[in-house]
């Protein structure tokens, strides 16, 4: 069959896109407002796109009513944030955080997870991930208008926390990340089911 | 430990990354050259960034010799290209693009896969893959400084192809769908053994 994306309205090209676009990865995002307030917030539209530097970015949709998301306006404000991943003992407390919960809450106390400072941004690091990511804001650009627009958030990781347990031989381990990942619907994947292929020279 | 990644040889930041954002979704790219000639390659720098307007981005990485890469500049050349979805039966062809191409060969013909003329872009897309993202450029951002660079792609996705036998009720099944994901190292996930979490109010 064929669909044509800008005919459908936003629920339908959402999941759409989310059913197609998969399995993808979650940037589990941790903001500070300017009056001090942590956010912790999910996102899947979240890719590594240069190494040299090394950026990563990721895109927040706007709220129905038209204001910006917590995540959006610290980032605005902080110049920075950091991706905590998540893996499979964390997704519990990651799809809370996905409630709309007011400015004034700090999802790290709704969902009890620990926010510990960071070495370089502002933003705090979620103590329970097994890596974090200490990301500098470079651009934001912006798609669309309210209340269907997004705003993609591009930032340079300056600095990354990685559990020592993670790794063998130089290498980290899959098997023992156990990230997960977002598919179409209310569904996820695990990333412990893996198969393996050489890239031909 | 702590890693500085800005302190780390491409190939390393390479590693540190393709190991920390996973599961990946695998964009399966397939372009037209200014002479006609097909491309097919796989990145897995893909996400989609905004579904109203329907867009969706993905980065490729410059060549060690300075050079760009066949699909950047035939998207810079015909403003378009078709993403395609890799299922379980795609995977060992997807692989197969990887290898290093000179410009001139078709990698429809060198690993066996047919080119379907597309309906709006010049692009060509991939009969066996379940579903195929027609795509307008929108935009191409710069990263870095070659070799170690890279373009981010933004398009806009003007029309979708799905194969009917993917769809149940109105929703596309991921256990049809059979997607695959990358991971770090030589690893790919399937997307088949899944879990459900209701997302909160």
């Amino acid at each position: 069959m064929k669909i044509y994306p800008a005919n459908l309205d936003h629920r339908s090209s959402h999941q759409l896109q989310a059913s197609t676009v998969v399995p993808r990865p979650i940037a589990f995002v941790s903001t500070i407002s300017e009056d001090g307030t942590f956010n912790l917030a999910p996102f899947s539209t979240f890719a590594g796109i240069s190494v040299e530097p090394p950026i990563v970015c990721f895109s927040v949709v706007w709220r129905r009513d038209g204001q910006k998301k917590d995540t959006l306006k610290n980032i605005e404000f902080s110049r920075d944030f950091v991706i905590n991943v998540v893996n499979e003992t964390l997704a519990q407390a990651m799809n809370q955080t996905s409630a709309s919960y007011r400015s004034s809450v700090d999802e790290f106390k709704e969902v009890g997870l620990t926010p510990v400072k960071s070495d370089i941004v502002k933003a705090p690091r979620v103590a329970e991930s097994p890596v974090n990511m200490e990301c500098k804001l470079r651009q934001i650009l912006e798609f669309g208008k309210s209340p269907g627009g997004s705003n993609l958030i591009i930032g340079e990781v300056v600095l990354v926390h990685l559990g020592d347990e993670l790794v063998i031989d130089g290498q980290i381990q899959m098997s023992r990340l156990k990230a997960i990942g977002r598919l179409g619907g209310d569904s996820y994947c695990r990333t412990t089911e893996t198969f393996e292929m050489k890239r031909p020279d």
